[in-house]
């Protein structure tokens, strides 16, 4: 980018908000993934969406590259400026701009930091429900634009579920307002849901109206421990085929329960082969009679210890933990790279048993956890990239586990994205003429490709 | 179309499956919206997504409008071949083909009727929410299309979210699966929810899995009359502020009521100037202290009854005469036109007078009812076309009210759709910004401009 152009960014946002030092350049260089990392050129933080309009007219016109960025914890690369070019920041959009208690909604700029979103409309007696395990420090428009889920999806769904309304800079600088306030709006395609998940890709999110539900006034949490991965399936079976959705219903192997008991001491059973960690929330009566009907169906399906926490304490210990995974196994080892490979429900069993196969195969370290609900699994492998010889066997292992699970009918990811990293595997989930449907959209929306290229499709050399 | 084509067609879908004669191509010249109407030149029923796909084939080579049709109780001119070519009809792909238990799944083609999917999974113990007042008849592909709401929207949401996976087929041909039995799928761009809603003009849709919830083992039903449109409103602002959101909150306004009653005789007050019809569903102890609740709400917002129905047959009654409403409403005039302008909730009471004012402006008669707590109302003008003066009334009324409701942060629609009808609308509530994008949409997958024309976008003549 030459100095010409760095000057009319300036002029837009004003200088303090456009950034080239090496060190700027370089934290924003990569994400949370590894081995995936470029330089931009400039790191931009707009101060509205005016600005971001005028920024996208200037790089559409001359083909610069665009990646609007959060918090940077994505895990599939979806947040590297593979191209350079401009790194947008929201550092300046981040205020919840309106709680509205009357039509439960909350709008919210992008670089609202999703714990503190969830934390102010709780205070209120609300529930925003998706609870990435990257809250306290992810933003609402990173969580937008990837589709978060979290602890909470079984019940409650993800992100998708909770976006009303949109407002959207075209690569063009077109701004758009989609949705709003309104339980129902079918005027015209679905072009929410079209950016939501988008990863960036088709244009800039500069706002959000969100919906809100009744914070439950009661919730539960235990903990179930298994000799055999089948029973622990089975026990996730039998709960939804009772007709009972758990609020969450998360899931750890061996591998992983020594690691997070190691780090966070809190007396998890590591010589169980399974854990189940449930919760259920609503009235006090339906919770009640809801974990006495879960906690029978666990020793029905030989849980070896079934374990109601005992307060709200207790309980947060164990949600900690769970949600600490990433980051204990992540001590193991110098690189980490974790997974969302999803299938149906009922192949859980079957898709853990398949991991624990190709890890053998492949001779590497796998500790998976997840959402057992969903079936959405993090199979997580902590290694080395500076080894080429085990990162290429890490390789073979991640692609054998996306082609079982689209095999068992499910998908190469659940709630992290495509990215980079994924974008050779999409064409097992949607098949040549899927990923041709999927170009047509970006070529519409953004015929310069600027938008976070190197994303999503695999690119022509 | 020249009779090689229609020949083409023959040998792909069989003789029999071919219909050129007067009657048939009269009967799908039309659906329940007033006003529109024209010839197919052919109607085509196949049998299997392979013959849909050779159909979609040669009309998009020969240029040849296809019109998807489920049973044409579409109310936005969505379903009428307004350019002739081929009317396709589901009539051979009516099958569930499948109900997983496990994964609370159900598998459907297009031609399924709504009220047969939903008795069928409810002798399972499972719900599918979206229940449109056509469901006796309307179809799942027509319901999808449309991205249906209904009564129980207000707590269960509308037919998008219960969508998890389609199959499609594009006017080039090509054949694509998108989502599958999954909670959870990021996997690329949501064609998914690109294709709900969007009435027939991007392709076909020719299977679909839907998601299942458990049934409420409790309901219960109740009704409170108004003097004044305030209260009413009021009480249902307060229902929702106090945290608990019903599974059906409806309202009719005095001169809706008065028509109900005098069809279906039921007992309804004809001199109330509002009713609300209002329904919980859940564990019988949730229900009973949720209907407890609300009854306080309504007294303190002087409603001048307030009934629970004693029995599941009272309740029965009372659903039923909301839902005639269309039907009774129809018998006073030879015309009826039947809007859904939607706002934010808490703008209904205002939305609601706005259209008395608006009927008195231009001396209509206009019954509003509809899903209170979605803010979609529905505006319902029993006239006759065949009075061009009156008729003109009408269109400026309908002109006023959208535009009020677009005023008011709400939406041109909220469940029937743009079709042709209201397309000269959609840009009051989406821009020239936003019908941009849209034909980016389907300039990219529909270059011929072969699915369903003359719908959602104005033509230029």
């Amino acid at each position: 980018m030459n100095e010409s152009l760095i000057q009319q960014l300036k002029q837009i946002v004003g200088d303090k908000n456009v950034e080239t030092s090496k060190m700027s350049l370089h934290s924003y260089s990569y994400d949370a993934t590894p081995n995936f990392q470029h330089s931009p050129d400039v790191v931009v933080a707009p101060n509205n969406t005016g600005e971001i309009s005028a920024i996208l007219k200037i790089c559409n016109e001359h083909k610069i590259p665009v990646t609007p960025r959060g918090s940077g914890t994505n895990l599939s690369a979806g947040t590297t400026p593979l191209h350079g070019g401009v790194v947008l920041l929201f550092k300046h959009m981040n205020q919840i701009l309106e709680i509205d208690e009357e039509n439960l909604t909350v709008t919210v700029q992008p670089g609202v930091i999703t714990k503190n979103l969830i934390d102010k409309v709780e205070a209120k007696g609300l529930l925003y429900p998706p609870d990435p395990s990257s809250m306290n420090i992810s933003t609402i428009g990173g969580n937008i634009n990837e589709n978060s889920g979290g602890l909470r999806g079984l019940k409650y769904g993800v992100t998708h579920d909770y976006v009303l309304g949109l407002t959207l800079v075209l690569p063009n600088g077109d701004i758009l307002q989609t949705g709003g306030k309104l339980a129902k709006d079918v005027a015209g395609y679905d072009l929410t849901s079209l950016f939501i998940g988008s990863e960036g890709t088709l244009g800039v999110i500069t706002e959000a109206i969100l919906k809100l539900v009744p914070l439950p006034e009661y919730k539960k949490t235990m903990l179930a421990t298994y000799q055999d991965i089948d029973n622990a399936a089975r026990t996730v079976s039998a709960i939804i085929a009772n007709k009972i959705i758990p609020a969450t219903l998360e899931f750890m192997d061996q591998a992983t329960i020594e690691v997070v008991e190691e780090y966070n001491q809190i007396g998890l059973p590591t010589d169980a082969k399974a854990i189940l960690l449930i919760e259920q929330d609503g009235s006090r009566e339906t919770v009640d009679k809801d974990i006495e009907k879960i906690e029978a169906i666990c020793k029905k399906f030989n849980a070896v210890s079934v374990s109601v926490a005992k307060d709200e304490e207790e309980a947060d210990s164990l949600r900690t933990a769970r949600r600490s995974t990433l980051s204990t196994i992540a001590r193991l080892r110098p690189t980490t790279f974790l997974e969302d490979a999803t299938v149906p429900r009922s192949q859980v069993a079957t898709m853990v048993k398949e991991i624990n196969r190709i890890a053998l195969k492949y001779n590497i370290k796998i500790c998976t956890f997840g959402h057992a609900g969903d079936g959405n699994l993090h199979p997580t492998v902590p290694t080395d990239v500076r080894n080429k010889e085990e990162f290429h066997r890490v390789e073979m292992a991640f692609a054998e586990i996306f082609e079982k699970a689209v095999e068992l009918g499910g998908t190469i990811t659940g709630e992290h994205g495509v990215g980079a990293m994924k974008a050779p595997f999409l064409k097992l989930k949607l098949g040549e003429e899927g990923i041709r449907a999927m170009k047509v959209i970006k070529q519409g929306f953004d015929p310069h490709n600027i938008m976070n290229p190197g994303k999503l499709f695999i690119e022509q050399m």
